[in-house]
């Protein structure tokens, strides 16, 4: 069956995700149109995901759609943003019907969960690689950027880390991984109504998404401060505890990749109402450090020794050379 | 030398483009952060070029970085958008930081021409491909969309029609192009200017990106009308003008693609002002036809008889099949 690129968009896409009165024009014109809500700043964030880089040849492609989406909501998420729509640009090997519908059908169930919309973007012939915008409002001045962290500020995190490092260790090891992390790997969930509700609170965040210690490194570097974490504080599931216990090597939690939890900070007096509303949120919330005077992060042994990292975070082109 | 991601788009990418005011938070966070001006809709649009469908493999890398950008803003234009902003996410095989100066430097000198700014993005190992995505503002319901024709509105085209075409039939060919169809081919210019100039004149417009009777008919479909065009009357360069006349084949000029050129159409009562608005721009206009009521696009031969074409325009997908 030959479908045309038109034809393809059309069938899969057009209607994907949830209805919304702020798109005056969606997908099949040059452009969408939006019409923006007053008052508000608007959250920009482009991220791709390609095969063999990204993730695994062969992957299900309804958890791929799921997860091209939730990595660029994860980033508004860091921002403390409203998700509100995203335009898609899908290159494929040749036109697959059956991929598409069930790569559309994890995508748009996602878009449905968390109220976005497709509005737009093209499909191409090509190497397997997914690429999407996601845009978002944020009430003006509110946004929670990387650079706003203060000495004294508590460094936190939602959820756990390194289960997607895990299952991913499994899988490239010929060895199935536990259910929770191969979910944590194929199917993450942005961290929309933590980030939201941190607005106000946080002095800077992140999402974590090449490993804590790389992620929290763009906090420390734009703020131009530094910090100490307590490894022994870092959240996590136990599978990821049982490795970490077993070698002595934490990176799994500090740069495996892939967690999309947040990395934040907060003023000491900003702690309890955070936890409160987290809390409200069925959302963990761990704090592991403190931000320093001192530029670097330091890494703290349960025994108080400094533990030398053997990778900074997930890196695509240094992973290669 | 190993770079890693972040240091490559900071290096080449921080501050592409013309500053702008209404840019609070560019590159370098987990969104950008942009504040829309009051009484604006948000055009947004996003085109993907992928090496050996969209361009040949050598490609001169500043006119990569510059035609990338051009196609994305020439979808903006056919909206009559003001560009604003843009996002790139760049795909490619390793990192090689000449061809990344060369890029960015022809995908900066487009941008700052047309003042818009890059904002964000990201940098991935894979295979050759880059996707942008540009945002621009239109006024409060005046943008040119496909779906407002209407009949008896005369149709007409920017520019002159083939020339990329004809440019890449030389080149695949192993022919030298000419020097300007060569330039049409890799350096298109998106129409900026005459888009915005048609704002209140034209009932519709598209780009011509995937030739003109394919763009065409996404404005019949859309507005659920026909048309007749005049072949006689199609803007064709002298090169391409002797192309179509040695072969009786009207190809180049209504289906070879990447034009970029704006197909419009206009109210009869519009047409002296938009020819006098345009004239001011320097931009030729061409009427070719009209719209009608009966479904479908008919080619008109010099001599009144239909045309048949070949192909009905450049497909990714189907130009494999």
């Amino acid at each position: 069956m030959s479908l045309g690129e038109f034809d393809l968009i059309q069938r899969f896409f057009a209607a994907q995700g949830r209805e919304r009165p702020d798109v005056l024009l969606g997908v099949g014109d040059d452009a969408a149109l939006l019409r923006p809500p007053v008052g508000m700043d608007l959250a920009v964030t482009q991220d791709t995901l390609v095969e063999s880089v990204h993730f695994l040849a062969g992957t299900d492609p309804a958890r791929l759609g799921h997860k091209s989406l939730a990595v660029n909501l994860s980033d508004l998420a860091a921002m403390g943003a409203d998700p509100a729509w995203f335009t898609l640009a899908l290159t494929l090997p040749g036109s697959d019907p059956d991929w598409l519908r069930r790569f559309s059908a994890g995508l748009g169930q996602l878009a449905v969960a968390e109220g976005v919309r497709l509005v737009g973007g093209d499909t191409t012939r090509g190497p397997l690689a997914i690429s999407i915008t996601a845009l978002g409002w944020v009430p003006a001045g509110q946004a929670l950027r990387r650079d706003g962290a203060r000495i004294g500020d508590q460094i936190a995190v939602t959820g756990t880390l390194g289960d997607a490092g895990l299952a991913l260790t499994c899988l490239l090891g010929g060895v199935a991984p536990p259910d929770d992390q191969l979910e944590r790997l194929e199917r993450p969930w942005p961290r929309i109504a933590a980030g939201q509700a941190l607005r106000g609170l946080a002095s800077a965040a992140i999402d974590i998404s090449d490993g804590l210690a790389a992620d929290l490194g763009h906090i420390l570097e734009r703020s131009s401060l530094g910090a100490s974490v307590r490894l022994a504080a870092l959240p996590c599931s136990p599978p990821v505890a049982v490795r970490v216990g077993s070698s002595g090597d934490w990176s799994l939690p500090l740069a495996s990749g892939d967690d999309y939890e947040l990395c934040f900070t907060l003023p000491p007096g900003h702690l309890a109402e955070a936890k409160s509303r987290l809390a409200g949120l069925a959302c963990p919330l761990t704090v592991i450090g403190e931000i320093e005077a001192t530029p670097g992060l330091r890494l703290l042994e349960p025994d108080g020794r400094a533990y030398r990292p053997t990778r900074a975070g997930y890196n695509h082109f240094a992973a290669h050379d």
